[in-house]
């Protein structure tokens, strides 16, 4: 195990944590009538975002997460699901700040996991891994503890092309010598851009329908999985 | 990473891993009919709520999973889980067993985490938060191996709110330099009384209706998933 | 923690990542209709059925996960699953190819699990979970991902049972000084031939008829979920 050659500075790290953990409780909070979550289900599903990803990426690292060495990301991700719910109210309808949220979100998460994995040793291949897993791996816990389909098998697949083209760009740019600071904010930028591109442009591939249907439902409160 | 000042006694952590043992197959041992689980099937959610606790607790502190180093946890949950069938068609009726077995169990499974999470340096926040992970992580792993609805998102508010409780109180004592076996031992009734207040005096947030939807439909065998 | 006394060789993970990886691929190409995955769904049900069962392995043992350590497992994984997809175009109906393939790569699964627990000084009730979980985590991370019922908990049993014969095999004859890397490949056969056997001679638990429903289901593309 080398001695790691970048940290990712706790206020970086407590700034995806905290957009994570608003967006996560936007996302929770769209649900009305039978499946609508109570406070609390309300602050996992925040926590869930904005800190599964970390936890993922440390485990698959092989360290112990990083999340839970101080007690600011918990504070700070249940703060921000507080704060997400409050906004949600206001800003539900506002589809383009959710889009845009995410987009910033799975960026950051995708790039720290890339970052720390090349810090640790890892090779340039499991390194773009860990960095969609870390990207992905919020949201894939959220479906699972919600009951929803896993929404990155079926409909997500520009998610993880958005996350795995910032995350080589990363690693190839590291290879090449770039400064690893200044490869992860391109990283982040490449990835959010592709993301809100793809929605901007309607690359939508047929399953993709899906995630309308989906996010429609979460809105109006009746949830008709696919398939089913 | 500091050495551990405590180490939980081997006897109360098989106490621990064989109540819940004998509590998870008492739960998975009830579902009739089309979902009806074979002998294996039962062991393997006993082995879950015994031990599952703990393998999430071990991961989030970033220590190799203590069940897993000596061959008596296996044993106890596997032997458990065959009491718990045996049990299952005496008791499963007796609804006040299950309800305090399970409000003991989770306090148990808090207290040992969040006692470990601060021998092994871990803050107050998230040491708080691996106990309460330790406490209800079994019935996560349960619900989804199973594919119901995850408990502690829907109804189990009072769950987490009972063992963050009992977590709470240790970190709390800790800091004011009480014994941490005393506090461990206050925190486990904290979390036990108010879990058994709770459903003693019906305190039921609308959510908490679906639980009993659930209870039901676990004992006559039709599972009718909220929100389908 | 001991020095490991046995290394699995690099080829024979990377054939068991590569067999897993195509049967994945197999399983996965196979769901039609509105339940189809993209190419990189696909890829991801590969990738978690050649890499899952290591990565719960390691983790289990509290081990940096060895299938990220080096880029050669993910491109296996990868590369196998496309072709796993050509392949299932060609082999989708010799349900032969799948059952033995399947019933192979569990048998190695289980085997690596088991010896490198035993390499890393872990007892030997443990080393057969450890192998089982080995054996058996990538199908449960496929069916928790994909949204179907686990199957390993329903109609399950024969493949823990036939995964932990094999794992057993290992620990005993390892007790009694047999050379480990010929106890594994016996460990690998007694799992695959007990496998097969029970598919051959239609050893089916009541459970198992509805393995038969969900293959049937998979094919056609209408997934009847039982119990809904």
């Amino acid at each position: 195990m080398t001695e790691p050659l970048f940290t990712i500075p706790l206020w970086a790290d407590l700034l995806g944590v905290g957009l994570g953990g608003i967006q996560g409780a936007m996302f929770a909070s769209g649900f009305q009538g039978q499946r609508r979550l109570d406070l609390l289900g309300v602050a996992i599903i925040g926590i869930m975002i904005g800190m599964g990803g970390g936890l993922i990426r440390d485990i698959l690292i092989g360290q112990p997460p990083a999340t839970l060495q101080v007690n600011w990301y918990l504070l700070t991700a249940t703060g921000a699901a507080l704060l997400g719910m409050l906004l949600a109210g206001i800003f539900n309808r506002l589809n383009t700040v959710i889009v845009v949220l995410d987009a910033v979100v799975i960026g950051m998460f995708g790039a720290f996991g890339t970052s720390k994995a090349i810090a640790f040793g890892i090779p340039a291949v499991p390194a773009v891994f860990i960095g969609v897993c870390a990207a992905v791996g919020g949201g894939v816990l959220r479906d699972v503890l919600m009951g929803l389909p896993v929404s990155i098998m079926h409909v997500g697949s520009l998610y993880a092309v958005a996350a795995g083209a910032g995350c080589a760009f990363i690693v190839v740019a590291n290879l090449f010598g770039m400064n690893i600071v200044l490869a992860a904010v391109i990283g982040i930028a490449v990835t959010a851009v592709i993301r809100v591109l793809a929605v901007l442009f309607d690359v939508s591939l047929p399953e993709q329908r899906r995630l309308y249907r989906r996010k429609v439902a979460a809105e109006t409160g009746v949830i008709t999985l696919p398939g089913r």
